[in-house]
Parts: structure tokens; C-alpha cells; sequence
């Protein structure tokens, strides 16, 4: 390898970086600078990729961790041949370009994760080195290393304070994930400055203690950055860190090491005298013929890595045709045909908790869906998302297909993040409801992403008792509601429960599951609309004719509209019931079916539901009134609770008829 | 000490334990079971307190992070002389009980943080930590240390697992925390089971990474635990872990050491074969008379700690009048006299982003406010949190009054918690709005818990600009004014900033004050109505006669509201601009006021928020339009995504008309 070809390369990222932050005036030059260099020997010496198939299935996953360097990755991928454009590199942060201020999934081929949040893009490669492991484990035969491929990742100092970094880097090393290695930028830099300021922990020491295989390097030094990724890779029963000490802003004769060049423009000025230091043609953008041709040496070496890779594959399909088969279904993830056969149905009656009837459905479909990997933040028993046939995903049962996330659920929500980006992996996990509040940093990148991570949440009301307020989840369901591409579903019995697993797998984006403690009666579906109509997100129940009232309900919460309704009839009042189990897809639905449940000419409308009341307004209009919880709670048993906060059969028809004597 | 009457307390505390969670049929048993040794040593050999006085200032604070284990707590702050009687731990997770399902702050005397959610706790502790070392750098003089407390914390498995502790445990290894001293309930079990399931890193050795004191001990050895206890206290210039390894369950034949004695009752079965084996008698809640005598020496040691602690003040007082009198005020928390007339005045113009009024406002007050002590999670220059004059909080330096927090937002808002929880401190620390995300669990406790934590969010839309999706809030201001008790301030220029500071700094419990990255005028209160109104939360900035619709707007996006009732006057339509600057503070005001603001019989309504629209219903009404953002935004300038996600006047106007046409 031409370790001047790799030096002028990285003088090349380094002067796209200045040139296109300085354009933009915006952005952050100094990352990439810094880590020029070790980029470059992995992107040239290592990294197994195509650029003109950026969905290879055994490429190497690239992630940048530290996302504000998205120039880095940009310079990268146009220098690579992956179709990025040195007119969308001057576009850097502008409306509508590829090369948005961080990189976003989807914006540009070859991107694998959106990144920017710290600590999110080193646990999505958790996620994704999970996958490569366990598919692994899964297809590959002897010859035939079907999966096989590493994870990289280049993250900063940033993505180690945060928190999500020690759920999900404790775990890599629990899990034994030896092909996950990761580049840390060790420039001893945060935006307030050095990080002197508040970080002085021995990172190496950190990881060892989490069972990482650990080097620190100088950075900048092209072949000991081969070497540290090379004796990484022999490195196969841990994951591996390279501190590498770089320079931030590396070649700028005034700003290089100092907190002035992560976030802001070099200036004209000093860009000229960076320019001079490299000894760099001043001329904007510079991109040497030389570099591109050796970038783009990537094109023809990615092909023929691919191309042999497919006749590895049509070996294995010729000895191993189901398998082949059943690999290839993976890697489109496609769910198998019929799986839907094995949802039971319910019958009416005395029912069970919706996390129960929550845990049949997939005691019925795990079987016959064998990219599902589950696995809870050490609530597994609460949550009922194992199912008698799962085993533990570890060290020493690579086939296992569930996954003890302990008790860290923002590392769950990242790392389910990755297994779905890698592909072949339809991940969900549990937790509590409240403790959406711990992972919601990764909850939004899986709808910012759109991608199909299912959160099993249950514990979802005042419903759950003792625990009391903290445990007591109050404005989580709207607030996840309010987050953009998040699908929130919220059963009301067992058989809205399968409906709901139904749409959440068969859905393209993220879901949350909502599921009670406390139990909940089955309805009787032939007296009731079946929950089948589930699927339109809201429907009438129980309906009446000429209704004088709609009652709204969701979750446990549409038992007590349907006991209101009853007792209402008793007095002769017409009420009508709608189930509202997912707001998302109810207002997909067209005007006119959402007239159909909701008529604007029935004004008196009564909605019920365990959590805050801010929102309802939406379906229960100004005329209405929406029953809820706008306080905390409190530690007793559940059905206590109800009847004190007035979350009752009686309440609903007391203001029903407050509504019809208005 | 009396090892014999430890042990006894020991197993009172085992005893109370079973049996109130067998009578609750509900709660967490092995975790006191295992605890029951080292607790009573902490609280009977070292910890400083007064069981008649929960308040005293000088008191060593103990914090239960693993608060599951709230019969722990429970038991010793009965037996010690809290108050507690032993009917309040028979109506253990019982309604209106004072000994919760978790240990709630408020509840009963002698807690000193709501804990149950993991984590939290021992996050809280280092902020009580650094508020005992920063009060102590000012206010101690040679012979009078009238600041000299330990922080204690019992924490488990769950705690370590979290995120958030890596954030505070290795801030607190940074700030060189000496007198932080932390026991580890090492039983290697967690809900799932065994903590091999999914935690195999060298806690110790981690600690030891973060720069910590560290010792492994076996927790059931009531001298190993004095020994190491004392050893850490003996250890200043780091903060301590001692490992307890610990039986869970301790005492129970068939259970302990296993997940099902975590968070189940034993059964009678088992508590009968369980009290057998520890010797003890069946009786249920059984406490021996020389047990409760030996707990309640508590009270007489710690009347004369504190006797003597009140003595060495007075001659303080003698020494040092004027300091007396400071640390005095800062003890009850009290604002000093006239510091408000700090706080400057804003003359109309061209005006400044709302954040950098912010730091105009900080910049006046906290030289005249010595309890304020700010902070950033490495935002430092974005939050305009640290006012020229502040200095860095450092171990070197123990007297500065502004925190590096690192990137470490659910750390800080932990962190700010247990700030204000201490007292004599008023903690504020900035993030950018989207980063909310990442610290809801903390802040949902800062609500819960009524505590003055003010959390500055700047970068409050997408008037961010370039940094793109992942950087732009949506969801999160409706978000958090879900959340109950959280005053979320939203001023509109510099002198809604002035006024949004004084709220929070008057306020008991916690805000946000939301700031904008980008300009926003300074409006001409000649002209306009004045800023003070805004003390109500929602005011009348801009009045006609007979308004025929009225415009609301929050923040920058009150500048559209008030260029769209320019032009729709031009038209000759009468509109009424109103600042939404508090929903909270609004929704508390009679309900005269707030038709006066937003009378019933003008339905004509429209808002403008860079934000969700969902639960602008409840202003806007059903008839009403409100202006927002329900999709994430995009990387561009701030100006051309407020025109293209069609955040305008011209937006405004044209929804006025068309409301006013229907």
C-alpha cells in the first residue's frame, strides 16, 4: 500500500472539509481533519465494500460516530465512487443536498446510519456487529462464510461520556464481539474545550474492564494505524478500541488542538495558512487526479470482492439449497409466507393482561418468523417478550435468538437501531412505559430513520400499582405519539393485541407496543366490531343508533367506555364506543372513514385514558371532555388507584350526561 | 461497637422486610435481606444525623439508589427514630401510606430523593457531593468546617448497568469527590437472573478507569464493612466503591442468591423456614425491645452532633459575621434582597437570539445571586450559560461556580437534582432543547420531586438551521409541557427572557427556559403591552378593538404573529396578538383571566409554534388553525426552512382569512 498516496488522500478530506465547512459557513472541519489519516488506511487498506452497491449484504458497516464530522464520510464516499458528487460536497448543509450537516440515513448511498446524537452511532454498531454474529451463526457452513464481515467505527470523546456508550460497549464486550472494532478519535477536545474540563478517566482501562481488546496509537502515523487495525482484526473473541491520539484540525498552524476548529470555519485566513503548512494548492476544493484514481480503486476492488462473494453464495446454494433459500428471504427480509396462521385468536372471556396476551402472540409467531431477535432491559418476566423456545444470545450460544440487554435501555433502543440497519434482523425489546423516558434519544432516531424496531412497552398506567409515580408512566403515551414517524399502538384486549403485532410487523417503520399489568377482558367479538377493524386505528366498538354520545377509549381504558356505555343504555342514553388503539393510523385513514367513527355532528364526546389529557382535545373537540390523568401518581394497588383517580365506568357516564344536559 | 446488637438489627431488618412485603403481596425483599449487614453498620457507626432533626444541614446524606430496596430504608428509618411508626411499614405500597412502593422524597422524614428508576440515585448523590465540597471551598474557615458531610449511597447491579452512572461516577472521579462514598450491593443478580446473563465487566477495575477509590469486601461481614468504610473516609482525594458481595435474599434456604427473591414475597412457607434458619422469631414484624433501643441511640448522638455543630456556628457567627449571615441565607435558600434589580433591561431594536439574552441575564445576576451554580453538557458557548465572571468547578479549584458537565445530559439533570436537593445551592445547566431527550429520566424526577432545577434548552427549533433532523426539536417542548409539574418557558424576546428568569429562580419547583439559536427583536414595550405580563403565562402583546381573530405565537415565532396582524390590519381585519410564553402558568391564572386573553367568542384562531401542533386543540379550539411542524425538519439555513416548512406571516394571514371566509 502507497503510504503518499494514502498522505495525499487525507490532505485531500482535509481540504474538502475546510473548504466545504468554509462555504457552508457552518460545520465542523476539525474532526475530520484530525482523523484524515486513520480513515484513510481503513477506507483504503480494510474496509470491504462496493461503492456501486452501497446494500452488499457482507459488506463491512462503517459508522461515524461522532456525526458532526460528516465531511469526513462525505470526502469519503466521493472519493470512494459511490455516486457522490464534488458539486454535492460544495452543496455541504444546504436544503435538499445529500450532504446534510450530519449524516442521515438515506440522504446519500454508502451513509449506514444517521449519527449526530452522541454515543448513538457506536451503539447502532453494537447492533449491527450483533447481527453479523448471529446470521452468521445461523448460515454460515464449513467453506461457506456466507456472513462475515467487520464493524467499524470512528467515534469521539463525546460519544464516550455519554451514558448510551457504557449500556452498549459493556455488552460488546459481554457478548464477545470480536469484529466490531472501533477508531476513537482521542484528541482530547470537546466543544467547551479540552477535556481536561471533565473527563479524565483512562479510557483504555475503561474497556479493558468491560473486556475490549485496547491499543492507543498515534493517529497520524499511517502504518501504525495498519498495524493497530490489523492485530484488531487477529483479535477475534473481543471487541477491539484504538485510541488514536490525533491533532484536531490537524495542519491548521493556529487552530489545530484547540476547541476553536470543531464547531466553527477556519476562516479564509487560516485556511490559507493551513493550505501552506500542508503544502496544499490553494485552490478551493482541490481534488488531485492522482487521489481520485486511487480512491477509486475501491469501484473495481469492491466488484470483484462482491462478485466472488456471489459465487461463494451459489456454491452454498448448490450444497445448501434450503438454507440458500431461507438466507435469501433473510437478506430481503421478507417475513415468511403464512406466518400470520400462528397468531392465535382469543377467545372471549375473562382475558389477561395485554403484555400476556402479548407474550401468546408471540409464543404462536417466533417460531415461524426466524429473523425475530428479542430481548428486554432485564425485564424479561414484566415485559413477556421471551418465549419458551428462546435462548439467550452470549458468547457461547451464538444461535441464541434473545437478547439480555440488562438494564440499559437506551443501548437497547440503539442497538436495535443497528440489527435492524444491518438487515436480516426484525429486533423488538421490552421495558416499562416510563422508561421510554431513558431511551427516547434512540427512539427518535428509529422513526428519524424509519426504521421497523418494535418496543414492547408495558407497565403502561397507573395500572401497574405499588410501584408508584416513578414507575407510573402519565405523559409518555402522548409524548411518543408526538414524535414524528413513531407508530404508537395501544391495545385494548388480546385480540387487538394480535392486530397490533400484525401492523408493527408488517409495518416499515418503528412501533411501540403499549401493554398493561393489570388484566383486561377479552371481548366478545361477535357482540362487538371485530378487531380486525383494529386495523384503521380507530373504530367503532359498540355502536347505537342515532348515537347521542361517543365514548373514546384505548388500552384497558375501553373496558370502562364500554361498562359506561352499558350503564348509559340502562338510562336511555344512545352511546356509541370507539376503540382508539393507534392515533397514527386512525389519521392515516380518509376523511370520510374518520367521519364515520367520529361524526362532527355528535359533540358530546367522553374519552378515557390513564396518562395526560393535553392532546385529546384533537378527538373529543371543544364540546368533549377528555378523562385522564394530569398529575402523577401514587403507590397502592391498581384498582385502587383507579377508582381514586377517577379513572371509572361511573366517571365516563357522570360526564356524558353533563355533556347532553349542557 | 456491638457486633452482637449489629447482627440483631440486621435481622430486624430482615424480618420487617418479608413481612411487609408479604402483607403488601407486593415489593422487592432480597435486596434489604442482603443489605441488612452493611446498612446497619453505616447507619450505626458512621452515618451523621438527627433522627428529630431530618433537616439538619450538616447532616451526612445516604442515598438508596437501588430504591426497590425501600424497606431497607424503611426499616432503618424506624428503627433509628425517624418518626416511621411500625403501622407505617405494615401499610407498606399502601394509598396515602408514607412508605411507598419506592422511596418518594417528601413522603417521610429522612428521604432525601425520590429513587426507584436506576441510576438516578446515585447520580443525585454527586450532586450532593459537589454542593457539599463548593459550599464548603466558600464557607469553611480554619477550625470552623461548618460544611463537613459524607454523601453515602447503597446502589446495585441496575445502577451500573444505566448510562447515566457512568456520566456522574466518572464526573465524580474528575472532581476528585473524596468524601462520595458509594456500596456497591455486589450479588450478582439482577430481574432476568444472573448478572452473567448480560454483565460481565470488572466493576472495579472501571472505577478505578474513572479514578476512583475501590475496595471488594464481603458484605455480610459486619467488621469488613466498618473496615472499609473507614477506609474510604479516610481516602480524600477520591471518591470510594466498596464492594459488598452479598447473598440476595440473605436468610432465605430456598430463595436467596436467585432472581425470584428480587421483587416477589417470599410466601408464608418460605418467611417461616427463612426466620428458622436465621434464629428468629415467626412473630410477624417482630422487633426485639434492645434492637429498637440500640436503633434509636440514633436520636441522643445525633441531638448532640448537631448541638455541637449549632455551637461551633456561633462562634463563627462571632468570628466571621458577615460570612455567617451569608451562609445563613444560603441555608434557607433565600434569594439575596434586591437581586432582581441585576437583571437588565432591554431596549427595543434589532434585538439578539433569546439565548444570548439569556446570558445578558445571567450575566447581571449571578454575580448578586452566590448560590447559583451553572453548568452545560459541553455546550458551554451555545447555552450562553457561563457568564464572564464564572469560574470552572475543578478539584483544584473547589470554589468555582460553573460545572463542565461533559457531554453527559441525563448526568447533569441527576446531577442538578441532587444540587438542589442538598440546599444552598440553586443549580441551572444548559443543553440544546433536542438533548432533552437524552435526560427525561432526571428531569421527569425533578418534577416529581417539586425540586427549583432550572433547565436552559437553547436551539429551540429549526431555526437551528444546518446541524439538520437529529439537532431540530419537534416533539419536545409539547413533550415536556406533558410532563406534570414542569413550568416549560418559552419567551419571545430579551425581556420575556428577563421575566422567564425570574419565574424560575421564584419558583419551588423545576423549569425550562427555551431559547432560540437565531435572532428574535427586542419588541418596542411602548408600543406593545409590557413584559411583566408575562408573569401570567399568556398575555395580550398587541390588542384591536373588537378583535375579529386572534393570533398566538411562543417564542421567535411571536415575531410572524405580529407581522401577520401588521398586515392583515393593512386589509382592515382586527387581529389580537397573544404570547403564549407558559402554558403551565396560564392554565393557573382564574379563569376571567384567561378569557380576557382568549375570550370564548372569538373562535377565529391561529397559532404559530416551530414545533408539533398536536395539543395546540386546547388554544387554537375547534374551529382554529394551528401553524407548526408535524414531520422532522432538514439541513439548511434557519431562514429559508422557516419559509419552506411555511413558518411565515404570510402562513398566518392567509389561515386568518380563511378562518374568517368559512
Amino acid at each position: 500500500m502507497s503510504r503518499s498516496a494514502q498522505a495525499m488522500m487525507a490532505n485531500t478530506i482535509r481540504g474538502l472539509a475546510m473548504d466545504a465547512v468554509q462555504k457552508a459557513n457552518s460545520g465542523h472541519p476539525g474532526m475530520p481533519m484530525g482523523m484524515a489519516d486513520a480513515a484513510t488506511v481503513l477506507w483504503t487498506e480494510f474496509l470491504k465494500h462496493n461503492p456501486h452497491n452501497p446494500h452488499w449484504f457482507d459488506r463491512d458497516r462503517f459508522v461515524l460516530s461522532a456525526g458532526h464530522g460528516s465531511m469526513l464520510l462525505y470526502a469519503l464516499l466521493y472519493l470512494t465512487g459511490y455516486g457522490l458528487s464534488l458539486d454535492d460536497i460544495k452543496n455541504f448543509r444546504q436544503l435538499g443536498s445529500k450532504t446534510a450537516g450530519h449524516p442521515e440515513y438515506g440522504h446519500a448511498a454508502g451513509i449506514e446510519t444517521t449519527t449526530g446524537p452522541l454515543g448513538q452511532g457506536v451503539s447502532n454498531a453494537v447492533g449491527m456487529a450483533i447481527a453479523e454474529k448471529w446470521l452468521g451463526a445461523q448460515f454460515n457452513r464449513p467453506n461457506y462464510q456466507v456472513v462475515d464481515h467487520y464493524t467499524y467505527v470512528i467515534c469521539g470523546d463525546g460519544d464516550l461520556m455519554e451514558g448510551i456508550s457504557h449500556e452498549s460497549l459493556s455488552l460488546a464486550g459481554h457478548l464477545e464481539l470480536g469484529k466490531l472494532i472501533v477508531l476513537y478519535d482521542d484528541n482530547e477536545i470537546s466543544i467547551d474545550g479540552s477535556t481536561d474540563l471533565s473527563m479524565t478517566e483512562d479510557v483504555l482501562a475503561r474497556f479493558a474492564a468491560y473486556g475490549w481488546h485496547t491499543q492507543a496509537i498515534d493517529g497520524h502515523n499511517l502504518t501504525a494505524v495498519q498495524a493497530a487495525v490489523r492485530l484488531a482484526q487477529l483479535e477475534t473473541a473481543r471487541p477491539s478500541l484504538i485510541a488514536c491520539s490525533t491533532l484536531i484540525g490537524f495542519g491548521s498552524p493556529n487552530k489545530a488542538g484547540t476547541a476553536s476548529v470543531h464547531g466553527s470555519p477556519l476562516g479564509e485566513e487560516e485556511i490559507k495558512l493551513t493550505k501552506e503548512r500542508l503544502e496544499w494548492p490553494q485552490e478551493p476544493f482541490y481534488v488531485p487526479e492522482e487521489t481520485l484514481e486511487f480512491g477509486r480503486l475501491a469501484v473495481d476492488a469492491g466488484s470483484q470482492a462482491e462478485r466472488q462473494w456471489k459465487e461463494l453464495l451459489e456454491g452454498y446454494a448448490a450444497e445448501y439449497p434450503k438454507l440458500a433459500a431461507q438466507f435469501g428471504a433473510v437478506m430481503r427480509d421478507e417475513l415468511p409466507e403464512g406466518w400470520e396462521k400462528h397468531i392465535p385468536v382469543f377467545e372471549a372471556g375473562k382475558g389477561m393482561a395485554t403484555r400476556a396476551s402479548s407474550g401468546k402472540v408471540l409464543e404462536g409467531i417466533v417460531p415461524h418468523v426466524p429473523s425475530l431477535l428479542g430481548g428486554s432491559a432485564d425485564l424479561t418476566g414484566s415485559n413477556k417478550t421471551r418465549t419458551s423456545q428462546m435462548k439467550g444470545f452470549q458468547g457461547d450460544n451464538e444461535t441464541g435468538n434473545y437478547l439480555y440487554y440488562g438494564v440499559r435501555e437506551h443501548g437497547m433502543g440503539a442497538i436495535m437501531n443497528g440489527l435492524a440497519l444491518h438487515g436480516g434482523v426484525r429486533p423488538f425489546g421490552g421495558t416499562f412505559l416510563v422508561f421510554s423516558d431513558y431511551m427516547r434519544g434512540a427512539m427518535r432516531l428509529s422513526a428519524l430513520m424509519k426504521v421497523p424496531v418494535i418496543y414492547v412497552l408495558t407497565h403502561d398506567s397507573i395500572g401497574l400499582g405499588e410501584d408508584g409515580p416513578t414507575h407510573q408512566p402519565i405523559e409518555h403515551l402522548m409524548s411518543l405519539r408526538l414524535m414524528p414517524g413513531m407508530q404508537v399502538l395501544r391495545p385494548a384486549d388480546a385480540n387487538e393485541v394480535a392486530v397490533a403485532w400484525q401492523i408493527a410487523l408488517k409495518s416499515q417503520g418503528p412501533s411501540c407496543i403499549v401493554l398493561s399489568r393489570q388484566g383486561a377482558p377479552t371481548l366478545d367479538r361477535t357482540v362487538y366490531a371485530p378487531a380486525s377493524e383494529a386495523w384503521a386505528g380507530g373504530y367503532v366498538v359498540r355502536d347505537a343508533d342515532d348515537p347521542q354520545v361517543i365514548l373514546i377509549g384505548t388500552g384497558t381504558e375501553l373496558s370502562q367506555a364500554l361498562a359506561a356505555a352499558a350503564m348509559l343504555a340502562d338510562e336511555g342514553i344512545r352511546a356509541r364506543v370507539v376503540s382508539m388503539m393507534s392515533w397514527e393510523l386512525f389519521a392515516a385513514q380518509t376523511e370520510a372513514y374518520q367521519e364515520s367513527v367520529l361524526p362532527s355532528g355528535v359533540t358530546a364526546r367522553v374519552s378515557m385514558e390513564a396518562g395526560a389529557t393535553l392532546g385529546w382535545e384533537r378527538y373529543v373537540g371543544a364540546k368533549g371532555k377528555a378523562i385522564g390523568l394530569d398529575r402523577f401518581g401514587a403507590s397502592a394497588p391498581a384498582e385502587e388507584l383507579y377508582k381514586v383517580f377517577g379513572l371509572t365506568a361511573e366517571a365516563m357516564v357522570a360526564a356524558a350526561k353533563e355533556l347532553l344536559n349542557a
